[in-house]
C-alpha cells in the first residue's frame, strides 16, 4: 500500500461543498489533489489557494478551481504535509521550498490538516533540518546570527547555484538534531533581521492524518483546551 | 544653523583609525556621510558598509571606501537616522524604505549612533506611521493580519505603483497613532507569516545625536544597565 496516498486521500474526507481550501505542496497532498479533481469532476463545488508555483500547474491540471489569497481573509481548510510532525502537533516544513506561502495559508484557515506517512511522525521535532527563508542580502550575516540558536545552517543548492524561494528569498537548511524549545526558537529566528520566515509551525495543526505501510490510516486530532 | 548638519557631522566625533563602520540613509547621515569624505582625504583610514543603495552610491562619489556586509560579521560602528527617536532610546525608522538592511548592519554593531534633528524627538513612538516590510505575495492578507494588532496599514505607493524595497518587498506605513509596549509590537509584527521585518528599533540605539535649530547639540548616552 502506499502510506502517502492513503493519507492524502483520507483528509478529503473533511472537505464539503462551499468550501475555500488551502493547497499544501508536496508527494502526500499530491494525492489529496489528485482526489480532489476526482470528486470536482463529479459535481463538488469547492475554490482552491495554492501554496506553491508547482501546486498551482497541478492543480489547473486537475481541473480544480483556483481563487488567489489576495482575494481571502479567511480559509475554511486547509491540507498540506510535513517533513516532521511531533507527537504534540509541532511540525517542520519547508522541504520544498514553500514554507512561506504555507504558513501564511495556514495562519488564516480555520482548520489546518496535515497529511503525511508513518515515516514522518516523531517524538521531538529537530532530525529533519529545520529550514528557514532568509533574504539574499547579506546572507552569510544572517546565518551566523542564526547559528548561534545551536544550529548548522547551510544554504540550500540546486544546480550548482542557490536555491531560490517563489519570493526570490535563500533558504538555509539548519541542523539542531533536536529542538528542546520550539517556541522559543520560533520566535527567536523570526527576530533576527534577514530572517523572513521559518520552518516551526507551532500551534498550527488541528489534525495529524498519518498513513501507514500496513495499510492503515490514522486520524490524530489535537486537544483545543 | 542647519540641524541636521550639526547632528550629522558630530557623530562623526566617534570615528576612529581603522574602523568597519555602518553606514545609514537619509538627509540627517548625508552630512555624516560628506563630513567622513573630508577625513578620508586628509587620510582617514576606515571601511564602510552601505544601507541602501543610495548610500553606495553617494559613498562612491564621496570617495569612502565599501566592503560588502557578507564579508562582515562585525562592524565597530553604525551610524544612522531616524524618523522618530524616544527618551528611552527606542526608534522607528524605514521612511526611507531601508528598514532591513538597516536593521541588519545595526544588529551586527558594536555601537549604534543615531543623528537627527530635534523634531524626531519624541516622549513616545507613534506619531510616525511604522513601517513594515512585507513579501509581496498575499500582502492584503498580511495587512489584514497587521491591522489586528490595531493600527491602520496603508501600502506605500510611488508614482502609481507600489513602492518596492531593495529586497523586492513591499512596504506598508502603519498608523498607531501612539505604540504603547514597543517590544510587543516588534514581535507580535514579525511573527506574521509575510511580514519580513518591522521599523521598530527596541534597545539597540547606544548613542542619540540631536541637533537643535538654535545650533546646539546634545549627545545622549544609553544607560547599559
Amino acid at each position: 500500500m502506499n502510506a502517502k496516498k492513503l493519507a492524502g486521500e483520507k483528509a478529503i474526507e473533511y472537505v464539503k461543498d462551499g468550501m475555500h481550501l488551502g493547497l499544501g505542496t508536496g508527494s502526500t497532498v499530491y494525492w489529496s489533489l489528485v482526489k480532489l479533481g476526482e470528486l470536482i469532476r463529479k459535481g463538488l463545488d469547492i475554490k482552491g489557494v495554492p501554496t506553491s508555483k508547482n501546486t498551482e500547474k497541478l492543480s489547473m491540471e486537475l481541473g480544480i478551481p483556483l481563487v488567489s489569497l489576495s482575494s481571502i481573509n479567511e480559509l475554511d481548510l486547509t491540507i498540506d504535509g510535513a517533513d516532521e510532525a511531533s507527537t504534540n502537533f509541532e511540525l517542520i516544513k519547508g522541504g520544498g521550498g514553500a514554507l512561506l506561502r504555507e504558513k501564511m495559508v495556514a495562519s488564516i484557515s480555520k482548520r489546518f490538516i496535515i497529511v503525511i506517512d508513518e515515516t514522518k511522525y516523531v517524538t521531538s521535532l529537530g532530525q529533519f533540518p529545520l529550514p528557514v527563508e532568509i533574504v539574499q542580502f547579506g546572507w552569510e550575516v544572517t546565518c551566523n546570527q542564526i547559528s548561534k540558536l545551536g544550529c548548522k545552517p547551510k544554504l540550500r543548492m540546486e544546480n550548482n547555484a542557490p536555491f531560490i524561494t517563489d519570493n526570490k528569498n535563500y533558504i538555509v537548511d539548519c541542523y539542531f538534531e533536536k529542538i528542546q524549545d520550539t517556541k522559543e526558537v520560533n520566535n527567536t529566528l523570526n527576530m533576527i533581521p534577514g530572517v523572513v520566515e521559518n520552518g516551526l509551525f507551532v500551534k498550527m495543526a488541528d489534525v495529524i492524518v498519518i498513513g501507514g505501510s500496513n495499510g492503515n490510516v490514522n486520524t490524530l486530532l489535537r486537544s483545543k483546551l
